[in-house]
């Protein structure tokens, strides 16, 4: 199956996909950033290192009218999990639209625990952090084709 | 990209998908038996036609100690909304592992009240139903390549 033909699958794929990523690993970042520009057509991605800045970027967007991210991707480990599940703890409990933004997390943790915890806590969907360069763009490129070509995600005109 | 190499990047492909169906449209339940067929290996896939009938197959499953399965397809009008997100919402308000289980919404609705709701009541996504036979046989592999390639599913030892 080509790209372009999972691509048609979906009327609303939008211009410029919004993504928000929490991520405390610099490296990772540069990972993240280039798997992202390789997967996703005008991408706006933009990182917070921490729960704190997760929060404040949130409801920065929502005071300014700026629109919301439409899927976060959270690292559990900032650098403790306990931070990753406070944060996504808050955003799940946060009014709509910010509580129904799906939350994937990508985690560098295998642990079964941290990955019914994660759900537990109301995230969309958890996903290992990939072990090469290659896996970490094939990840990137699933994101885009289920997120993005194949989901309608929960955004109104009204806080788009 | 070729659907092996996206298969490589999970070192926990189950060898049989479980998956629950919960489907009126006797027609819609033909063409996803035809493309779940193609998009799996060896899957499990039972379909219920009402809400009724999906609760009392999860209560079965947990009752017997049979595996439950690893996600749960939701037609939201069965044949009204209300039936739909009844089911979504008291499966999200069951103890664990069932409240677990991601409830993809699969849905010939656009209409974004209906998707935003569904995400509210802890839908992990939400997907239109395609229009033609090709596109309901991209969809489930979209589908496979992000939940069982791709996604850390939410079971343990424990529940498997």
């Amino acid at each position: 199956m080509s790209h372009s033909e999972t691509a048609n699958t979906a009327a609303n794929k939008p211009k410029k996909a919004r993504i928000l990523i929490i991520e405390d690993n610099p490296d990772h970042w540069t990972i993240i950033q280039n798997a992202i520009s390789e997967s996703f057509d005008s991408p706006v991605a933009v990182r917070v290192s921490s729960a704190e800045e997760a929060l404040e970027y949130l409801q920065d967007a929502q005071d300014m009218g700026t629109p919301l991210p439409q899927v976060i991707l959270l690292d559990l480990y900032l650098p403790a999990r306990h931070q990753g599940w406070q944060v996504l703890g808050t955003i799940k409990s946060q009014p709509a639209p910010v509580s129904l933004i799906p939350v994937v997390v990508l985690s560098h943790s295998t642990d079964p625990a941290d990955i019914i915890e994660s759900y537990d806590r109301g995230a969309s969907s958890y996903l290992t952090k990939p072990s090469d360069l290659k896996a970490w763009q094939i990840c990137f490129q699933t994101l885009s084709e289920y997120w993005w070509d194949a989901v309608r995600l929960p955004e109104s005109r009204s806080f788009q």
